[in-house]
């Protein structure tokens, strides 16, 4: 019997954000691997399914069951957000390509955190923006370093993932100690917490600000830091979120 | 009568991958705008709407037809992709700010681009990323250039938007010089014509090969440059796509 393979995006969490695509492909499987805070969402949709759940620090194991199982069975690996953005998409391609086997592979997009933070704050992506992640476990600490000093050269706005952990609490300062060689201390900042999940928290400050604030941030939110553009969105007294501008401004009158 | 306005993303074009939130936003408006390829697809769910539908060009208009009805209806203005990633959350919100009015608003984020060309391509982001516009209509070229030279210079994937239309042919040729100044002729390249569409056309090839098919790129075209990490994902002799790797494999066995 022929097996397959999703590689699913289940976007930020609750089933409203998730595609049709992916919740096919959840149907469709017969196993249903991930992280168990990922799944947990899932679970009106897991009825009849085997589903395996697994913690962090074991993607390779699970990447390595996912492909096994998919040999003859019809198998969807999820990852929140999206699985080719700090997700499994990776991870599973290398080992199927290490393994060899032709197993049919299916990545579903998913809606990936810094959409859903920014959909939270107004518009504060707008145009050219950066994904840039703040763990250190993968990726060397001097990389990150040197991607952040330039990046922020660019003056677009800088979507930080994964800023804050138990194991690396000061990697955000430093982030914030590169923004600031370049960027205004008037530069918007905006930070969600759980974005669209019921537990959600919104906040949007400056960079010259960021110290009041740091300590509501941890590996659940994403810190999105204005460009060079940016500035704050009000309506009256309240601030409502934070604006890019498209350039329109530039050529219509409003 | 109060009224409402959701700035909704419908992500690639097909409904399989518009979230359900979308379709409910799109469900609750009386008054439905937007442009009208990106409407086409929705039909099914216009029945007993007003459409409103534009061509390019018509953004500040759009919007400010969107907010004045909005009032004292419920509207909803749509936009391909992400509506916060080159859509209409940002001139939407610009217009409304400077209307002043009290109009409850609601930002429904989509899969943006760069997501579904990527889930076409294997896993080409995997991690960090930036998206960069080729577009000059409101933003000088001369800040582009810049743009580009420094985000080449991250060794991140690049995803460029916009890379070619009929006033522009030349924009997506600068953007390969500059990648070339930076990144070796073996990085891989993935462009992908109307992701998730019914004709969608995908490609991979290499920065010193990416002459071959300039001439597939269009306007509808996301083109991925891979980074320093990125490589050609083959089973046996067929290319499927690319993989940035994650990281793993420095520190495990697969």
């Amino acid at each position: 019997m022929k097996g397959s393979l999703a590689i699913v995006g289940l976007g930020p969490g609750l089933l409203d954000y998730m595609t049709p695509c992916a919740m096919k492909a959840i149907a469709k499987a017969e196993y249903v691997l991930g992280h168990s805070t990922y799944l947990k969402p899932l679970i009106p949709l897991l009825e009849g399914k085997q589903v395996i759940s697994s913690t962090m620090g074991k993607e390779v194991d699970r990447a390595r069951q996912a492909i096994d199982l998919a040999r003859t069975h019809h198998v969807a690996i999820v990852s929140g957000g999206d699985a080719g953005v700090y997700g499994m998409a990776s991870i599973v391609l290398e080992v199927l390509e290490h393994d060899g086997a032709d197993i049919p592979v299916e990545i579903v997009p998913g809606i990936t955190a810094a959409n859903a933070a920014a959909s939270r704050l107004g518009s504060p992506l707008s145009g050219d923006f950066a994904v840039i992640s703040l763990s250190d476990l993968l990726t060397p600490l001097e990389v990150i370093e040197a991607r952040l000093d330039a990046v922020f050269t660019l003056g677009i706005p800088v979507v930080l993932y994964n800023p804050k952990s138990r194991g690396r609490p000061h990697n955000l300062a430093l982030a914030v100690s590169l923004a600031r060689k370049h960027l205004k201390p008037e530069t918007p900042v905006g930070i969600v917490r759980n974005a669209l999940r019921e537990d959600e928290a919104t906040r949007v400050t400056t960079l010259g600000e960021i110290e009041t604030i740091m300590d509501k941030i941890d590996m659940h939110t994403a810190v999105i830091i204005g460009g060079a553009e940016s500035r704050i969105w009000r309506r009256g007294d309240d601030v409502k979120g934070i604006i890019t501008p498209r350039g329109y401004h530039k050529k219509y009158v409003y």
